[in-house]
């Protein structure tokens, strides 16, 4: 199995496999054939070995458990790891057991290994976000006109229109889509240095050797070793919180604007092992208890960047559960916000409704900016507080309050006053702008 | 399996089992057994109702991938579980089925099961702390007299003993553990409250309920539910996350001691896939790592503190992944530490040869005190510095080039200079320190 | 001025002043002057030097900004602090500047001048906890029998009392209030060691020249200098850190009441720059900000714990600002909170109105349990199921489709139908819990 | 003063002017000019109203306390700056003042006030980077050749040269750098919509104001408002957090390199309160420490980013002194290793004779590799396990005991027997990759 119970949540059926201990396996076992392979076509070891080697690279036929156990002794699972893979060849060809693992160290097969695991999650990642993104702006465009209450300090304020609020919510997914994107390219590259990052024990046939087996597994170059700079490493994970960030905006929102008291839009949800009546907003849920979570794990990795010399003590080993856990989280949230979002229910007649409980007061700027333009922001405060006061104290609306207002008239012309409680009318320009925000 | 490589450093084996599946589903059964047992005997339920729960709740009956992926959907493994439970029971005695779960709600089952987890794992840890503990006042008590460097800055300073030092350690992990441990005994309380935490569906039957169910499955009680106020759970997670500090100022002391340039100290290691000679701090690193990402862990817990009314959207969903993990790692942290105590060489001959190494200059503070006192502090530090100076460009001892000095006869006695670099003599109340450390 | 605008929302006045400039100087005048006075009463330095340091302890004579620019060069304030302080003492009495700061070491200074600073800071705190929580009973016992929509996930539960909510605000601060006064309680105490901790500078005078300046500052004792073990200040910021995540759940819970869809609560709030109709929740708003960076501030501080040896490079000069930033977001966020509960409007006819809002829907647990006890789940399930969908359709409350259902009288009695959706006759033990909440 | 004794190794003497009161004011002031100037020229406002708010906008005018202190109240500080801005424009002249804040909300202020203050900071930054990234080169091209020991988890392994080790520090700020630059220029923008985002009080004029607005302050236009998206700056606040760590990991390096038993480098460093001898490497201690906190301030910000609707309850609130450190310590920690760097020693021949101390066996691997091409892995590590054992155990050279096996001559040529621990000739490919680094 590939995930557990306790994380259940933080992860999805696709990036939980891609993790598990299956696919880790198979990754250094690829890394080890490969590195076989690449060095046997170059004359260093024997092509018969490179084949062994190969022949017992088969995930299956290893003990994960036994290896992980192991590897609390010895610090590293690639020890175990080697040994068995090592003990797996000298089985079938004990000649063929000396070139596992040729001239390389611990840390080039277990980063590269991590990056032949983050590779498909990547792809993953992307295949979810594509298809959020589709949604969302299916979504706003099909809302352009819905109006809708703005809210600030969650207190009621000038209305926008839906399609604005979630071309908000795609604009910012699609720039944290970019640069996580962009994170991934720039650090999914191989892991090849030796004992100290020099390739001492493979003479001068290193790079050759780094650029025929990167090529090989499908991972970019880096300049050189980067056993203790892990830069390019913490900005995909700090890339992965932004992204979750994004979507944890997202899903709050959509967890507050389907409260009962405001019923403006619903997620697909899930139900109550106890409350027959309810859907609960368990996609929201899942996206922020991601949200809640990856911010911590992107400090965790940053906190374990400052590595001592050519290999640290602490910080490296600190950093496999925090990668995987804030990939997985990002994923988790990402899946659930396209769950939700591919099932939202959007209901524009309590967006309006909603803006008329309101009795108009929203407004009180528009008509303090119409005043202010007329009579100086003194006469304006003071026509706006009075309105305000008359629609509170008998009930009416603002716009009503304002008419009964004696010297109104001279302030404000019949056309103003009628239409000043629109919400069509003060809509800014919520279009432009929600037009941009697509096409950014 | 209950663990998986990419967590490998992250727990120990007791752990992992202990927060692996099977044993978090067989908490979850044993609450709604033992709840059934409960009611059965308040005359609430049937006792073949109660029967047939207990007789269903056997955990490798269920199949945890599935209730993963489900609860996925409904935002909490408690929804498929309980379904999963009543299919169980139907299958046996379908009337008995109605039973299940009676009158309590998800988060009840899911917050004492985490109890019901959390419980064994304080055992685990405290077996390990009092081994460690141990070992530690042993060796305190057998270095009580072996002098070495005092290091401030990572630069000699005037001596210590190591028994002090260890002593430091032992008084520090003593203090973190009492605080962990209370933290356990009063965070370990049942969840009982119903949908809302009124009780409500159980009448007025609720707190006799919870009474005994709490007595039943071994957990405290707590004046009430506790859905949205996990004060007593970050409490714990805190503690767990200052143990953990605590352990690796240890583990980077170890680490830096050991350092071949240093090499006061060994621990057992670990060796190199590719180093022959290579002796590692494994364990250091291991306990280093859990220090590295606890504190994040720390803040992921009380980050999603801040829960909405009765039950939270998101950061209730969050916290099991910071729990688990903050225990786990501080207990492979703890066990790490106890096998690196359990098997440290310590070499006194290379602590001496190392303050040696600094030609006294870690005694010009001490110095310094005898000839301000002597002629003020002007005097004294135009001394002290002509010495130091003298000692670096000749390559003489500290006490050589003082002695050289002209007026020093008129400054200090002969006893005074003759002893001015013998760290038995300045070492100020290392002793009084070290055993009151050890009995604090 | 002791705070800038760019932390403005992050402290109090109070606080503010505490960790100024002035009051930190003072603070280290303090020491360093009842250091003099305790040494020259045992005959360690010159009553004349005692006397003309403590002449000379007067912060304002001190230029902070001077002896800040210069700690950037010897990574401490302490080296420029003494240099200004020895050479303000020798301007007046040039013998007697040869006993400042005699035989100790800078981070004694610091440290315990820390302490010395958190000394008041505790008493703040105490202070504006003992009135939030005084105010919080008043207001939960007052609406003790006020009933309420329960809301988990944000969807609205059976109804509970808004005087149990406000029991289980109280119960948590005073939890956390208990937790953090003790942890002041236990880290208030002297530093004091000397270069490496062995108090090695004074001979054997050390202990006693500790008791009696830490008897004089007002500080406690601890058994050994803590230069490197930082645990007990830990425990003091995570303490702090979980008081403010238990203020931030009350200020959210409040926060979202407020919503003027919700309308339960009214905190008195803050204005807009643009909005006249507007009452933000702005208390809630500096709360909440608070709760966000506390956690963080806390892991900073747990990071920084694994500290080198004697004394750390790096972990140790981290430690101010964390500390400092978490205790005064922590009194801002409860200031704040005192103010919100202080000045807490209630609306306890929109709470009732907002459960019928809900047409009875929330009751559905209650019928749920007694359909169950009449006829079993499956039965209870379908009749529930079907009054829902009835009550949705026809736009009827749940309690009128119930009756509507063909076999409701053989199932419920007329008395359980007629009062189903009451309030009141579904709160459970309420009123048990909030009174063992209080008396916690 | 722009800045506290708290704060003091968490900034510069640049940085915390940038950040102080002043400018802060100030750019909230040419905030508020500008937009009169251009809502003037486009003859929204009358241009005397302009040219008032113009006169009033000098920093020294406004009281920074107050505004601080009135800021607790409405949760912002633009309620009371607008205030005070508003009070003195009508000191000289009534009518004008009714034109300021003209259609425009409290954040747009304090988020294009945020901009204008990190727009010099980012100047700041990168002339000290640049600095440094000189240094660095020259460092490293001076050190091409000069041979040290690896050390890989802390303890000593295969050579590599000094130049390398520099190079990776250098790759790495420049990378980091690079992200951090290309942030800024993302972040660096305009905010500007109104109550809502739409900029509706300014009718359709918005977008062309804001156009002209940026224009004048020198920020760059975002495609629509980002009140509660914050990515961008979030990405800022993540970039400088790494860059951050890189430096850190420098500072780690070189401090455990200063270490007297290693002695390799130095830094200038900083003196010690008690013991004269010392040289502390208080520029490293300054950027560890920032390198401690700033993981917690990047996930401190990521926490907030969870922002509700079109304007935050908290989260928002909670970013100022989170931006305002990470910046600053950024700042330190840069400003600090530039110092380091700049006066860096470096001591070759201690490098050497480190290689030297460990007697040749960190090139047992090297043994190895030659060893198991001749006669497989398990001759080889049979040879060079009695080689270790010897060497150890007779206090011999690795190479020595080499040579004293009998069977070794069939082994190794004369030559590779010989030249076996000379560290040039297993320096691999260490220059390759050192150029490569360099010009990345």
């Amino acid at each position: 199995m590939a995930f557990g119970l306790v994380d259940s949540l933080a992860t999805t059926d696709a990036l939980s496999a891609i993790f598990s201990d299956g696919s880790l396996l198979q990754a250094m076992l690829d890394f080890e054939a490969s590195l076989a392979s690449v060095q046997a076509a170059a004359g260093v070891i024997p092509q018969r070995a490179a084949d062994a080697i190969r022949a017992a690279a088969t995930a299956d036929a290893f003990d994960a458990e036994a290896i992980a156990r192991e590897a609390r002794e010895s610090g590293t699972i690639v020890v175990p790891f080697v040994k068995a893979l090592t003990a797996h060849v000298r089985a079938e060809d004990s000649e063929s057991a000396t070139f596992v693992h040729w001239g390389i160290t611990s840390q080039d097969v277990a980063d590269s290994a991590m990056m032949l695991v983050l590779k498909p999650a990547r792809t993953v990642l992307a295949a979810d976000h594509q298809r959020l993104e589709r949604l969302l702006r299916e979504l706003s465009d099909r809302h352009a006109r819905t109006v809708m209450l703005g809210r600030t300090l969650l207190q009621p304020a000038p209305p926008i229109t839906f399609g604005l609020k979630v071309a908000g919510w795609v604009a910012a997914i699609a720039r944290s889509w970019k640069r996580l994107d962009a994170a991934f390219e720039s650090a999914l590259v191989l892991q090849f240095g030796g004992a100290t990052g020099t390739l001492a024990a493979l003479g001068d046939r290193g790079p050759a050797t780094a650029d025929a087996l990167a090529n090989r597994l499908g991972l970019g170059t880096a300049g050189a070793p980067w056993h203790t700079q892990r830069d390019r490493l913490g900005a995909l994970v700090a890339a992965s919180g932004l992204y979750c960030a994004s979507l944890g905006k997202m899903a709050r929102d959509i967890a507050l604007l389907m409260q009962d008291e405001v019923g403006e839009v619903s997620e697909p949800g899930g139900g109550s092992s106890s409350m027959p009546h309810k859907r609960n907003p368990a996609g929201c849920a899942i996206a922020l208890a991601a949200a809640t979570r990856t911010p911590a794990l992107v400090a965790a990795f940053l906190s374990g960047m400052v590595q001592e010399h050519e290999r640290a003590v602490g910080g490296w080993h600190a950093e496999w559960p925090s990668v995987a856990a804030v990939v997985q989280s990002t994923g988790a949230a990402l899946a659930s916000m396209t769950h939700v979002i591919g099932g939202l229910e959007v209901f524009p007649e309590r967006m309006r409704s909603n803006i008329e409980r309101t009795r108009g007061v929203v407004f009180a700027e528009r008509a303090m900016m119409l005043l202010a333009e007329a009579a100086g922001k003194e006469i304006a405060q003071d026509v706006v507080e009075r309105a305000l006061h008359e629609s509170r104290a008998k009930e009416r609306t603002f716009r009503e309050a304002l008419v009964g207002i004696p010297q109104i008239d001279s302030l404000l012309s019949a056309e103003q006053l009628s239409s000043i409680d629109s919400p069509e009318e003060y809509l800014g320009v919520s279009e432009v702008l929600r037009v941009r925000l697509l096409s950014e």
